[in-house]
């Protein structure tokens, strides 16, 4: 087992670790260790929501889950030798859930998919879903099953939802800049077009006093994907993975967390995928000059492992960028396009016997692809949504029989 | 061999065949044949454009494509016994170019990618490629070359771009009136928002005089997907596939074309596909009632089937919904996300010694699959391409070395 | 297309074709034709025993097969500049059944797979199943289904199992040599230890008079694989692979044929593939002096391609190299180990309603895999049997319910 | 993480753990714990020596290696209710080098693989390799390298090597009567054709006394894979597999061991497998009267699972059965022709610069694949071999370039 760098009690919030994590982006977030190109190193995870979330039947704590707190990230690592302008290879040797442990906290054992409602962030169909809810997940190995998705099993595809460098204080700024733009175009719209850097529950690793309240009220907050990678929730970024990060900052700063034990294209459901703490085991290495080299400069690159779990027989709903509801049509919206096929795969989860809510929480979660099949024969974008057969213990597949309907039950609600 | 049901002289526009097809989708195209459930047989198709282009180098052709021709389909087809509300099974046995033929049309042992000009329809990225450029393949059993594209070969995942049953004409009359409704909002825009009905170049197959009239006034283009399937572009709809078609007619009506030796998801560069005329061969079957016993009413369903090319190592260039140039912040929009990916792949392609011309050709016809990663993440949706590295006769993954730089030439351009 | 540079009227037998192909190794069969390093052509083939098997109910023509025929070979062809000692790259661009016909031939829509009755060769059971046995299999583009084995539907990984160069004298004569030795172990053997020369039947290509005659004495048997390749029964040598043959004659001269639409690791049936006539298109080229430069002396070497069938799910069978019948061990005996594992195959298929002789014919044809597990462990190799899940339209795996045993009918058999 | 049922302090021998296991197949080795049908649970074992080998770069302790330890197994594991003909269910849920750890036992971090000398069990290439081989394998994730063997790193298919259920007195009665004829037909052969009970090394669980006494003088040896599975070392016996047990005796007597980070089709170098201590998380499940159900009696079933690292890409050397060295052809002979077909990968990596030792060590450790391609080709069988290309960090394939000769220094030797 390779050298522990960061570690994690999971008894204790993110807080009261020995050497705390944060939650914000800043290039002042001070380094929690270092390590060298060319070495093999663990790091230890927090949940997202710093477990907020407990393994039981219903979905208050989803409901009144306290955002301003995520995303636990571990880190910052340093990198001897990075420098602006490198590209950060990290490989991805292993990734799970807590080793050796079960327990209260997610991640031991256990994980969970969130619905989160309307009002406290949303999701992707979070106009037909606008309430909050759950299920619980228990591991066996790399698989899962949920007592809230009967007839459901299957392998996850485990990996870290968020990792990234640190953005320089130029680039931060930028960020600010963009976002709160984008914020004015409508500041009070349900859910927010974005999220301010916000002082409330922020946490700046082992920076204090006024440099944690200077980190804390300008510090970018984790939520999207950025530059910096961040948190891009590729749910193929599991072991075997190599990605190569621009780096923005002296020594790269690399901070990562958000473990999905699995999670499906798009992460739907905002905290779609199945949430838990755990550890990645982490190569690193250096590519100097390496951004302008290769010509990458606002994204990371990364190359896919060969152990993905495999799929070899899929449904695919396609949609279109139309609003069957009002039938409205919108030109070449891919957002549309897939939202149509992830309504159109759960209409047909239904006819099964699933609730809407249950077959919601199952694509956020399963290993589903999201496709953007056409995307340019105007007006309509054409998105596809392939969700693997063999989840479901029952032949799911269409036939001159009709659907094999049951009482599935019901996932978490609210009280 | 299966019965042939549609057959097409290649020497002949479609127009002249014996039994012509249709560009427009309307109920009152008169049927091309008649199949029963259970029946195998072989369509031959026109290569969309009904071969308006040349196996040269000059992308003058691509430049002045009438597109009001387009896409000139196979069919319709009826299938004995269908009435609206089923769902029609279509296996696709067998597909490919024209069969034991070389020569002049697309297909004949050849095939071409296209990129459009933005005052001719444009593609994905036409405010980065304006102009018109075109890059014509060579096959070699299920692989190909292309003089324009050095360095590069792979095998196709080929597949109809284009396949559906009939509107009714409910149906029609509402795609008529929302698109309508999305042009009318910016009339003038420069490419157009939608394609109305236009009677010029419309072909109603054996329909004539004051019916075919009709039809070519009221017909819905062909060019987006809808309800019914068309023109989906979905690249891994292949050999093996099943799909599930709604049908809204009696007798369904099945036509299709469109033919791509290979695409990349999202077909980029709009006749991004490596276009070609050839045969299919297909196999139907029935599911009485199969719309409402599925709840499948928006779309079709489609089964991939198992003997796609398999690709194990991919460069994946993630996205954000972010205008770099103008450093400007898009709300969850994947469109833009997906754009930036490709732009990303793009100026990787370049550090090669690609142009970007040939990179943006290049990623509209290869293997490549566009996936939504992140769509739930404020204010960023997050997109990744994935290239797979074998279609490179070098070693195309970022080295501390940097990349292999080399003059490879340029596609076909206009003069 | 490529250009035919051998070409198979299937309406006749090979003797009577234009340019009649060969039916024994030997270096002085005349050239059929010449193709140049980096050329593509196109090989028509018959059917192995030239057609002597009809599409009917009837195992007669399994029985009664004169095997002096056997495996009518395409070819040679000659490359230019080959020598003795280079490499031959073959590169299998496409493959199939006789394209645009259907009729009487094995090939023409249509395929059979054999079991030989010990009298006439045998199989691989041929102790447990010694008569004859036969099954006709319909093509569906690239899929197939029995008559004789219902609930059986799979994609076939069509290639040639046989292909290779052709030998010098010495290297005949040492075939010669050795398996003659071998036959004089046991001469009477029934079925016997190999085949030496003979006349009966034989064809030489275009020689005739005495010089047919001499080649039809010294001729090598096509049936075992041999240093230049010959009937391997590789069934992953499909569409895409790349094989690199020994050189051991001027010019090369390549022969092939006893095309397979589909064929089970070890073809354990003797005839086990789905045998038809087809056609196949290759790409040649030459690494000079490559046989010493890569150690490459007694065999071929061969990369697979990326488009074989997917299969994800298998019933693995183990079997040791114990005769249980006895109770006898044999020492390290693969060949043992795999007997017995396609025996326990065997016994578990007919707990599902099908024959023995159904369940050794699917062994034999479908597209399974039979693996070296252990081979060092003595006293006992341990081989596996791997058949996918896919193949049948029924849960074949083991569950607590039992086995859903059905009358499932009988395969074709001698009267 | 499931409960612990079977658990080793890897600084102890086997015989020293506070529960031991055993290294005999006999029913009456004393339950070491009891499991429930539909329990999870976890099994730590020691490496098959029981660590008699070191991470060092002498061979020396492969030479000397005492053989009568071996295999020292977890177990026996009682499953509630099972009992004889009825077949087992087995779920490899998750397993691995021993966690948390690095240390001098194999499994802490790193793992070897050995050849071992002739006078010494030998190898399937004993007769070119007499001696005694190592090569060290460290560990990254589900990735190794060895400084042994520069330029390869592979993603292991980790595995237990051995598995199986107690034999019923009956059974082990039949075991040692065949084995015995086999051994009394060349007693004195080097090495021998097996190994018969022997009392010296014996451990027989938690039995004392005169019962381990008669444990260990009529118990089998744990070499050779049998009706109970046993030593089967099927590469693919990984995460996610499910293996369908016959069940001999009164709770089923569940016992593993001999885990494998890697090891290719056959074992070749006999402990050629990257040897291991380690865990195993189960599942169990029980088919009552199975056995006769499925018609499972003297073997395993066992279906892989889907997460096995996926290779696309591989050189595939045939061989037959035909002994090159003395030109003596051997009837039908898999064992031979695999044997050609591992010498013949030899000879061909010798040409890159590595020693025969190290591709001998190679192609015993990586994944490797081992396929019976032709059985009933008279008198040649034909095997072939499959070697992943992306093991290598060079393009192993040939080209007319020729190959890339590297010294590449040399494997652990003797001293």
């Amino acid at each position: 087992m390779p050298e522990v760098v960061f570690s994690v009690d999971q008894s204790k919030s993110m807080r009261e670790q020995a050497v705390p994590g944060h939650n914000r982006w800043h290039p002042d977030v001070p380094l929690a260790a270092m390590v060298r190109p060319g070495q093999e190193f663990r790091v230890e995870c927090r949940e997202w929501t710093d477990a907020q979330l407990g393994n039981n039947d219903s979905a208050n704590d989803v409901r009144d889950v306290d955002l301003n707190l995520t995303h636990m990230l571990s880190g910052p690592i340093g990198v001897e030798g990075a420098e602006p302008g490198d590209l950060l290879i990290v490989d991805l040797l292993d990734l799970g859930p807590v080793p050796q442990e079960t327990g209260e906290v997610p991640g031991q054992g256990w994980g969970y998919t969130g619905v989160f409602a309307k009002a406290n962030g949303g999701g992707f169909l979070t106009d037909y879903f606008p309430d909050a809810y759950k299920a619980i997940w228990d591991f066996h190995g790399q698989q899962c099953t949920s007592r809230h998705l009967p007839g459901i099993r299957y392998t996850g595809i485990t990996h870290p939802g968020l990792m990234g460098t640190a953005p320089s204080a130029d680039l931060l700024a930028k960020w600010n800049r963009r976002e709160q733009a984008l914020i004015d175009t409508d500041p009070n719209r349900v859910p927010p077009l974005g999220l301010p850097p916000t002082e409330s529950g922020a946490l700046a690793g082992q920076a204090d006093g006024s440099e944690a309240q200077r980190i804390a009220r300008e510090g970018a907050r984790t939520v999207p994907a950025r530059e910096n990678g961040g948190n891009q929730d590729i749910k193929n970024f599991t072991r075997g993975s190599r990605v190569f990060f621009p780096v923005f900052v002296k020594d790269a700063k690399l901070s990562m967390g958000d473990l999905h034990f699995s999670q499906g294209d798009g992460e739907i459901t905002f905290c779609g995928a199945i949430e838990m703490g755990g550890f990645i085991d982490l190569h690193v290495d250096l590519i100097k000059g390496g951004m302008d080299k290769f010509g990458i400069t606002t994204n990371p690159v990364f190359m896919p492992g060969n152990v993905e779990p495999r799929y070899s027989e899929f449904l695919s709903f396609s949609g279109i960028s139309v609003d069957h509801d009002t039938d409205t049509n919108h030109y070449m919206d891919a957002t549309v396009a897939y939202r149509r096929a992830c309504l159109n795969g759960v209409e047909y989860l239904k006819k099964w016997g699933y609730t809407g809510e249950q077959a919601y929480l199952l694509l956020g979660s399963a290993p589903i692809e999201g496709r953007i099949s056409g995307i340019v024969d105007i007006p309509n974008a054409c998105c596809t949504l392939y969700v693997p057969a063999a989840i479901f213990d029952f032949d799911v597949r269409p036939t001159a029989a009709g659907p094999a309907r049951e009482d599935r039950g019901q996932c978490a609600v609210t009280s």
